[in-house]
């Protein structure tokens, strides 16, 4: 798969198509319906901005739709019965939207969290592909490889779930990071002091389990602290209060041996 | 503060034993009810193991209690009227519960998760001093900048509030790891494909603001993908369903600008 042509020129788009560029493949057409976001990322990577699905080049192997979820089902509408292969980069939209409207198509899951200015080391990005055509599919694999060494061919309800398991371990853990940033500052802590002990969370599973490295006062079953926590929390905001308690509750059902 | 005994010889009073020796000080005396664990921890540093307080050479500078949270109060009733200067390392305890039985004490707290058998750079740990000594207070102050670059006085209002920051940022962050690992699982695919994101997660909050790092279906208040992910976890797992509940209306009501 050489000549690849995007839909779409945001975070995702971006980095992939640079990627893919560096890679060795020409990126043919940027469609965006902002023009001048399609000139910007078409201007790095070689390509030509157009406005429209209509002047899309035909003659490419591949066409990259990388638009936020809600606009996908609208955009293939629109898009059908060009004869080109088809895929969409999103975790949480199945396959099978495709069906009916393009001969062959698939999925090209890039699992990360993308920010327009800040570089990405592709290599280290898992990446889930699938496809309804077999050779096609062998064609994403190849195509992933040359970007990435951490390659997954699954399904998409296998993808569904990651994309549910990436809201736990990725948008909640942020929260919970804002909420104890905001008990800091209510006592004129720096935010400062805690970040060593998050980088130090996320290190430690990379070579344990979760379950192996959890530690704190509800592993412990530690009810005095717990509960010294509660009321604290209690006086402070509710809302963390109930969380303190749910995740608490969860811990302790959950430990190791239970 | 040069001569230092332990009381303690778990991962906090190891890791700080052996960064104090290696900073210039000397290690007297390491005292422990498992008199095996206070031997390993004597042998490494050059201390002497003792089984009882009574042994506790009186001629030192400072004495630090490194012992579980419960069994903090038990242990300094036992130990009150040394004339040593002491601190404990606990976040939850407060200073006060020296009140009465010693001249001089505080606390020398490390914010890290310590596991005995990893190397950690205590250059990178900050840690939280209080005396109630302001001239004891500069000789701690004066000691944990020799071991760290990152020296907080607080008061134990404040350590309590970072202990509870804590929780939420280290414990429960790591619980929703295991559950992103449980969620993955039952699918068969492997844990390692969000390991990437998990790190990432953390290493954007060393130059972001949580609220401005967040990102996921809450945020966006997409209500589609939030009741279709409800919807899945309902058939999964009830608890991991309220947990997805409470967390995104806790990111909705905290989203920036409101």
């Amino acid at each position: 798969m050489q000549r690849i042509s995007f839909i779409g020129s945001g975070n995702v788009a971006t980095h992939l198509a640079m990627s893919l560029k560096k890679a060795g493949c020409q990126i043919v057409d940027i469609c965006s319906h902002t023009f001048s976001n399609a000139e910007n990322l078409a201007g790095r990577v070689g390509a030509k901005a157009i406005h429209s699905y209509e002047e899309l080049d035909q003659n490419i192997d591949l066409c990259i739709i990388s638009v936020p979820d809600h606009a996908i089902v609208t955009l293939v509408n629109e898009l059908k019965h060009k004869k080109f292969f088809v895929v969409h980069t999103s975790g949480s939209i199945p396959m099978d939207i495709f069906d009916g409207k393009f001969v062959d198509y698939g999925v090209f899951y890039p699992l990360q969290t993308f920010s327009k200015e800040k570089p990405v080391d592709f290599e280290r990005i898992p990446v889930c592909i699938e496809s309804n055509n077999k050779n096609k599919e062998k064609g994403l694999l190849e195509l992933a490889s040359r970007l990435s060494q951490m390659v997954y061919q699954l399904n998409s309800e296998q993808r569904k779930e990651i994309h549910i398991a990436a809201v736990f371990a990725c948008n909640f853990t942020n929260h919970l990071y804002g909420i104890a940033q905001k008990l800091l500052e209510s006592k004129q802590v720096p935010f400062e002091i805690i970040k060593p002990l998050i980088q130090e969370t996320a290190e430690k599973v990379k070579d344990l389990n979760p379950i192996d490295a959890q530690t704190g006062p509800a592993v412990r079953n530690d009810a005095a602290t717990m509960s010294n926590h509660m009321e604290i929390l209690r006086n402070e905001n509710d809302e963390y209060a109930e969380i303190y308690k749910l995740m608490s509750e969860s811990i302790l059902k959950n430990k190791k041996g239970k």
